[in-house]
């Protein structure tokens, strides 16, 4: 049995997230209905994320066991054609046995837009998140530094969810201006349930002059929900890059 | 009576361009509704061009005769209220009475993408043409400089509309690649019916070897639009700037 690993993009606009659910549309369902008309078998796939409603990736890493002898260079072709158009396989590789595309991997980043203008760009509606105040990106990037290294996050989760430990390290936290765009990107090894969208409404917050960036070190390690700023909406975030 | 002048924008996707017809939405038509919520009154919108079903504009100009006391300023945000989403009202002008804003205006920008690469881009499928072929940059650049200035541009027009000379002034125009996205850039007096997509398409033959950029100047001379390339599809074409 083979064990293929694809690298596909998606526009999450149209979709109720990754992972299949009764009664909405996710990516992991139509993916597997495109696997199933090319290999005549419908293998469950292994997503690197639970991305939520609305949520995009530019590369996102997923894997399935399937006997299919198409050869892995000319799946991607092949699999575009069963395809809508806001889902594109890119890439696609025979991976080892035990590759699982969430449990291997070892960093991911994701990239947050904030489209900060008195009014909304028709073009980045469903693409960034419209924030008409004036956010100072000084304040913001001086904040974003108090994430960097090894913390507990349970202050910057979403309730309703387990996991292990909500100990995660964010390698890599960067904010940039270039227009009326603000783009947040942060590196980690792993990212609690809207995790990245609380880090860009609180540093929304902190460039609005609703928090401190002197006190974001201090809201961190509160582990307070509510100290933290509020859930930024899904369609500003990114999955950017997975890391094995 | 107000000539009131409105700088609009908005993602064409949806709409079957800006001119008003039977069994189908266009932008003159939900924006002449936005009007009449708001004013009561149902005046003529026009427009500064009749952009087609999927085009897009980065900046559209229009103006309408109103008695409507609301002060030029805050009609932006009041008219807003009532477009949807991908139609936006950047700002609003009481103009001279003689103000129009086809006839009036003087220069207008297109700028048309093509995102050239193996793969489309899920984020570009509504906003740039996909052209899978390897696109040469240079070929492309050196046959655009043959449209500067003025010719008979009915080479260069789809059939079926009726206009006193097809003799325009192209003041400039260039070829940018950034990425696997390729930026045809055009200013110019006026563009006959398609023009700028027919001048993308033949470009697209100049940048894939099937015309010699060497034979442009001779393309242009022959008035033959079998001559020129195809017409490359709407959705890559933006109107970005119209000039008073």
């Amino acid at each position: 049995m083979r064990n293929i690993k694809l690298t596909i993009k998606y526009d999450g606009t149209r979709y109720h997230g990754w992972q299949s659910q009764q009664n909405a549309v996710t990516v992991q369902e139509v993916l597997e209905n495109a696997i199933f008309k090319l290999a005549g078998a419908r293998p469950r796939v292994t997503g690197c994320s639970r991305t939520d409603t609305g949520v995009h990736a530019e590369m996102f890493v997923c894997n399935f066991k399937a006997e299919t002898t198409i050869p892995a260079d000319k799946l991607p072709l092949a699999l575009n054609t069963h395809l809508p158009q806001d889902i594109i396989c890119i890439k696609a590789e025979d991976a080892d046995s035990d590759f699982h595309s969430r449990y291997c991997a070892k960093k991911k980043r994701y990239t947050y837009y904030i489209q900060n203008s008195q009014f909304p760009d028709v073009f980045k509606v469903n693409y960034a998140w419209h924030y008409s105040y004036k956010l100072d990106i000084d304040a913001m990037q001086k904040a974003a530094k108090a994430f960097l290294g090894e913390h507990d996050f349970i202050g910057f989760a979403a309730s309703g969810f387990t996991v292990k430990t909500t100990v995660r390290t964010i390698y890599d936290i960067s904010v940039e201006k270039n227009g009326d765009l603000i783009k947040i990107s942060v590196l980690g090894d792993g990212f609690l349930y809207n995790m990245v969208r609380i880090i860009a409404g609180t540093l929304a917050f902190v460039g609005c002059g609703k928090i401190n960036p002197d006190d974001m070190e201090d809201i961190i390690n509160s582990c307070d929900r509510k100290r933290a700023g509020i859930t930024a909406p899904p369609e500003g975030l990114f999955l950017t890059e997975v890391f094995y």
